[in-house]
């Protein structure tokens, strides 16, 4: 008995030495190399040299680090967005799950649409009003405090129907790696997503490292009321502000209130807010595309744009403006985030 | 001629030695007490114990870093908000300025009603149209920059009509203390004020120590434009957000996306914000409420509550909520910021 107690003392030993190893060779790949899941190339040394350059002081290039504001869109930049935005997924699964114990929920014709996998009428309505009753029904009329606790519960159960991983097991682990150079080099580092402020909000802080009063995102109306068991925030449907294309730059200034001088974004709902951060900044400026061309190891649709990541206007734009076009085949050695 | 250089260097240790010793028995002070220009008293022991309750590691009252969220009103809270709040007296101003130039400006009748200082007026259009009408002219069709260069220059100039002193030195010096002391005490102190967030964040950071993304106001919808010039945002009188009364906790929400634990306010404006944070809160917190009872330094509108600090119902509420009430007059070694 005593012997076997020893033999596990022993090997805690070693897998504590093991650890230390890991750790400390891990610190020195670091303290080398920033960016280690970026290939060398022109991305990778536009975006190195970009920091490099703003924080190397009594140059005229510094920039103070209360104006170092950097900004990411989420869906297709930080994660996926295909087959779906993971938000338009909880919605789904969260209708059919009401759907089943609720019949007038399941007797709504959009619902009805969901459940028979039939997107063409979900997707016939104008102006998205098929989606959005999916979105209606999903996030309105609940406290936030009660959609936070249904955001977390699917996020713990629910898989990406391709890569059979939990969703927020798919981020970029080279974006990661940006992320993390960013804010130790004294940048705050913001979300700017068409995304719901609310959805993101619920993981954002323990996925990326960015505190919710630094996610900036669609929004819809919340009523305060002050009920017996104490204040609530209802969600509505009203007011619904969208933050995409042109709202980018707007709900930019409403949240952050400073003018962003790094961008990182995917698609051509980001072009404003990469022009608004790069075009006659009298600050040094980084605008960067991730460019989706890894069919195999995750998507490429650049040749055949889908909706939720369309890529023409921005991508036509990058060279006159000087953005840098990071191609996910080329540019990077991995592309999730170790599990 | 050396002779003199050596006098002047001379001089120059004695500054030296006596900006020492006022920095070190400044430091000294400080380390005693983090609320000097507080009186002793039962509001001076609720902040401090509060603050020092929850910063006690190991303890059940204990609250991680990240959610030390403290939020301040200012009207009324963090400086005055008498004749009128600063953001008006400033509309006021740059209407006059217009008036002065545009032929058109000077007819409309509620400029005329201004300058003629004919309140009744100005106040008798319902929902305050007359007032909003003064600061759509004076707040919408500027881009951002061109307003945050308007307030600038107007904070540089204008001064207050009973204390004389710039607008922005009027800042109240216990409060100060109470943002410096909770900052070091590893909370995120934001503003959460009915006035607007375009015309608090050009001076938050200078005045109060608070970045711009930390400042949370009445909005209004900009709007994206890429001129040749560059991209601009242009204010708008469209979708009027107030963040007042209710508003508040959907402000905080919206903004901040955290329940704050620490709530300051000074008027009924500022009660839902106060039971947001205080009511049926899982974490420990404090509501505070800066009641004006000192005519002689400041104001007293305790008695005969003014449209813009009237404290009738919060007040009522204190006590049942346990909420401290700082009495300006008792509780208040000094008022103002030193200049």
């Amino acid at each position: 008995m005593i012997r076997h107690f020893s033999w596990g003392r022993q090997y805690l030993w070693v897998q504590f030495a093991a650890l230390l190893l890991v750790l400390l060779t891990a610190g020195h790949a670091r303290a080398d190399d920033p960016l280690p899941s970026w290939n060398e190339g022109a991305a990778k040394s536009a975006i190195i040299g970009y920091v490099t350059k703003v924080t190397r002081q009594g140059t005229p290039d510094f920039v103070p680090e209360g104006e170092r504001v950097a900004v990411f869109d989420n869906d297709g930049t930080l994660w996926p967005e295909n087959p779906m935005p993971f938000q338009m997924a909880y919605a789904i699964d969260v209708a059919k799950q009401l759907a089943a114990t609720d019949p007038k929920i399941a007797a709504n014709p959009m619902v009805k649409a969901l459940i028979a996998d039939d997107w063409a009428t979900l997707m016939a309505a104008p102006h998205h009003q098929g989606f959005l009753e999916i979105v209606a029904l999903t996030h309105a009329g609940t406290t936030v405090d009660e959609f936070r606790q249904s955001v977390e519960a699917w996020m713990k159960t629910a898989t990406h129907p391709r890569f059979k991983r939990r969703y927020d097991q798919l981020t970029y682990q080279p974006m990661q790696e940006v992320l993390a150079y960013f804010r130790a080099n004294g940048f705050k580092t913001f979300i700017v997503s068409g995304g719901g402020a609310d959805f993101m909000r619920v993981w954002s802080e323990r996925v990326y490292g960015i505190p919710p009063a630094q996610v900036v995102g669609s929004t819809t109306r919340v009523v305060y009321e002050l009920r017996d068991s104490g204040p609530v925030l209802v969600k509505t449907m009203d007011n619904l502000v969208v933050d995409d294309k042109a709202g980018k730059p707007a709900g930019i200034h409403a949240y952050i209130g400073q003018r962003p001088i790094a961008v990182f974004g995917n698609s051509d709902g980001d072009k404003e807010m990469l022009e608004y951060g790069t075009i006659a900044n009298p600050l040094p400026s980084l605008g960067v595309i991730v460019h989706h061309t890894d069919a195999e190891r995750e998507y490429q649709y650049d040749v055949n744009p889908k909706s939720s990541g369309t890529l023409v206007e921005a991508l036509k734009e990058a060279p006159q403006r000087g953005w840098t076009v990071v191609s996910m085949k080329d540019d990077w050695k991995t592309i999730f985030a170790p599990e």
